[in-house]
């Protein structure tokens, strides 16, 4: 059986290697190129082990991948996703370009759980942002089932380890000025992840707004959401819409306890925990979503949703 | 000018080893005793540099102390408050045992900028939990003018270093447990401060309820508390009643950007931030408070309340 | 084909955790029990997804594994591996009990890239410590070639992350007293892992003396060894001992930088660099070796012994 | 009584606004300027509380400070330091520019507790790096006592935080890059500190090598270095030499146990312990010592020099 190859343009920051690293332990693709302009040429780790050589994003012979994956910054991605599909290959972009919300919504947004059949069939998806795929995971059964107050504001303040932020040279990332501290940022609704989770909420039929409040973690990846949801109703057993929704799905884990960065960490996994809320009028629902920034919410998705595109099983080469 | 003695009951821990160290620096108090059971005997390093030696809290000359804190167990600490007083020492329990909603109100809760009267009479004040400082001084403003929506949900969303939860020997406290780690806990709006941050906002007179998550940092100290606040109707200048009602504290910082941990690591002060809300229907506010919990969250709090029973400058001693 | 039943005695801490991770996902293992005996009845998470539920030490079904690991506390897994070799499983002891240098040397010694043809046919192994394991592989081709100079003090300061200390409550190992912090222990060469070292070097023939001294890291996992050899003769191409030993090991990685914990995180390696020194007039070499404690100091290590005794290819079930 | 004016020239950096802070501070000085030509313009936080305002390096009234500090880069100091000789104040050079082996000898080496009569008179002192400042005082007693056995080699490892590379925007200090990490650098004896270190050993008459090998702690200050010294013979009482020679000195702490970081954090001090080496031939001892990289190692150091060349009190302003 020929492995399929697979190219990565955009390949040196922390999502691109894990790209990389997934794609040379998967049992049925291979790597065909991966490219970093400033790093073209020069050797790096791969997490988990193993090494890849970069190349020139210019010289990336799209041609050659049946599938391409583009972690390039937003604003340029967009131009080399559509290159790579003129030489023949699917694409699946990991930024910001192509997203519900940012771009008419044309690309089917590759949050999978949520719109797996239009996925399936696609030759180009817009991977979804590392924190919309926490909060709209753990939203998604209320959110299709009609549960959320029309009206009402959905709090979600979600705390982020660095590795978010990508693999800048910046003076606020440094270890010194990130251990010991925490801190929000991007505040007042205004990050650039508001927008697809906006559109998401409106394209599910729901009424609510969403206040999304970032918070940098002194922790290198993972991502934890904490959401507070005004209902239409109390709920006779809380847990009932994510049981039924998520039932058959290989990579959502409920759990009783609130869930921890660590338990999710290097896995391609959702995990949520729903807690009711005492002492407080409105029926209120705690929901809690904890994912890899890295994996769920970017490399391990990509591949999830390029295994639908290339009619391979879904989980094949993600650890769970 | 004789200096005043002071005495520690359970100084061992970490708040109470903060102590011993305000106290030996301070220009007007010295450390007669400081108390530890399972430390007896022991000389233990203090934050900053010194030492001090503890003796049995059987063993604690009460009589000879003018004031005696507590930061004994909750539950062990309203019993040795009741001897120093009997013996004729003022107190000051950093235990919940005696907080507004604990304990019928009776005593002083030493938030200081909220009672500062009630504070500077008394011979017994209960010292606030370091959660309830950072949320009750955020609100304060809001809460005292009437400016919160009838019936109303206040999120807090919150995280605390592991200081927080004390110097006990518990497995989910090794650093192997909390490094890139991040979870919440006392979910669905149960821990136990909750109770004096309800009572405070009735006394207050307003009529919302709290909606309070905390969270575990991967950090040592630090307490970040995030807030969203739906407020009767929008504020044309949204930072207007902190900064009249603040303006001559002389530690709560009112700052432009969200606060940061880091800033207020080792200080006494409460930093401030408040932020207007865009995409959101309900007038919202989102109010950040960051304290050191050791400090302004408990220790020097407590002494900021301590210089006040005195007689002294409230200010005296205190990191700022 | 069958799958070979294992037990794991001692379940509960670090290293039992992360061997019944590496048995649950091994193709040709399966777990057959589990043991912790004040965890019995309850269920942990394991490493990288999966859960283990612990029965009682008393309870084990010693007979029905064909080989058992034992992760128990020193002086008290001697027991328990005689009680599984007597019950007719072959055992691998995690324990400092039946290590060289502290039981006569009996047992063989499970380095394996030192002692592989006596593992392979052993029905019992002391496994290494993990400074140990970090330690001699780095000096192996040294100490084999006769290389040391004659009555030298080998330098050994070597760094480790907590993990090292086990899963146990003491205050000493509270992120709170770790974080932001590094300090030596053990020291003066009084670590417990020095016997087995001090055996292993006389036992290969060296006539030089070892100054180790650990340091515990504000870091989870991990083991970098720093070590200064003083030579009988300047080498004309330090990294020749090594290439030459180790060309065909799977477990080894020589690299030309300094290496990096992160790099061998959650793998069975030794990753290894020599270094030419300058300035100093005695000939000497600057050797580094960094393992992953729990897996090529632990876990990994145990399992690699496991294979050849159990007559499976060396490298199964092994992430490198 | 008038405070005493002092420039900060590189003021944005850690150094640099560690000095601003303890200058705010001083009971005796006052901050005249602060220079930073990036940030230029702009106001900064400082340790502890507090701010500053940059001006452009040239725009720095270099005549109005009696005394400036330095903290410019490596290869820029030197030219500013005689910029400000010339409009008459002293200087204290914090880069390597001047020191001792670097630049001929002829401005006093500012390790104040070797060369304190020197200093006091002088107009320029180059203060030492952080390393030698660990290590030097660490050897001190055992350099001017001869007691290093002739042509041994001194081994030196040694740990540092991360603000030890400085405020730099370099992807390899990221948090993402550095936690959960620990990696030697600058190896084979090649590290820029070595010049100062080499110089002095040899100016103090022992004839001994350094083998200094640095690592990189995921912390984010301090320094501990681990240094075995070969002796001309084993020594009755091995504390001896420290406590005779150190008697006296203000910021020398001698300790029992192995120094830790977070107890000289924050603080101008060297800890200080020695250990008797069991199970080795040659006497042996083991040295510890440890700073605050940017305290004793760098701004705190720098002040008590300045402290002594302008005539006043040690240790006035500094944190002990």
């Amino acid at each position: 059986m020929h492995s399929i190859p697979i190219g990565v343009l955009g390949a040196s920051g922390y999502a691109g290697r894990e790209l990389c690293a997934l794609i040379t332990r998967h049992p049925r693709l291979s790597l065909a190129f991966a490219t970093a302009n400033e790093q073209r040429g020069k050797t790096a780790e791969l997490p988990g082990g193993g090494k890849v050589t970069f190349v020139a994003t210019d010289d990336a012979p799209l041609a050659d991948a049946a599938l391409v994956f583009s972690a390039m910054p937003h604003g340029a991605s967009k131009v080399w996703v559509e290159r790579a599909r003129a030489a023949g290959a699917k694409a699946v972009d990991l930024s910001a370009d192509l997203r519900i919300g940012n771009d008419g919504g044309a690309t089917p947004y590759g949050l999978t759980e949520a719109w797996r059949e239009r996925i399936r069939g696609a030759d180009l998806v817009a991977n979804p942002g590392c924190y919309p795929t926490a909060i709209l995971l753990g939203l998604l059964p209320l959110l299709e089932q009609g549960l959320i107050a029309k009206g009402a504001t959905i709090g979600a303040s979600a705390a982020s380890g660095v590795t978010g932020a990508g693999f800048s040279a910046r003076t606020d990332l440094l270890f010194g000025e990130v251990t010991e501290n925490f801190r929000a940022y991007g505040v007042g609704n205004t990050h650039r992840h508001l927008n697809e989770m906006r559109a998401m909420v409106a394209e599910l039929g729901a009424d609510a707004d969403l206040l999304f409040t970032p918070h940098l973690l002194p922790a290198a990846r993972g991502i934890l959401a904490t959401m507070t949801v005004p209902l239409t109703r109390e709920l006779p057993s809380v847990l009932d819409p994510w049981t039924a929704r998520y039932a058959n799905e290989p990579f959502i884990e409920l759990v009783q306890d609130p869930p921890e960065l660590r338990h999710v960490a290097h896995r391609n996994v959702a995990r949520i925990a729903v807690m009711k809320v005492a002492h407080v009028r409105t029926p209120t629902l705690l929901v809690f979503s904890a994912i890899d920034n890295l994996m769920k919410g970017a490399a391990g998705q990509a591949l999830q949703n390029a295994n639908l595109m290339l009619g391979l099983d879904e989980t094949l080469g993600l650890p769970a």
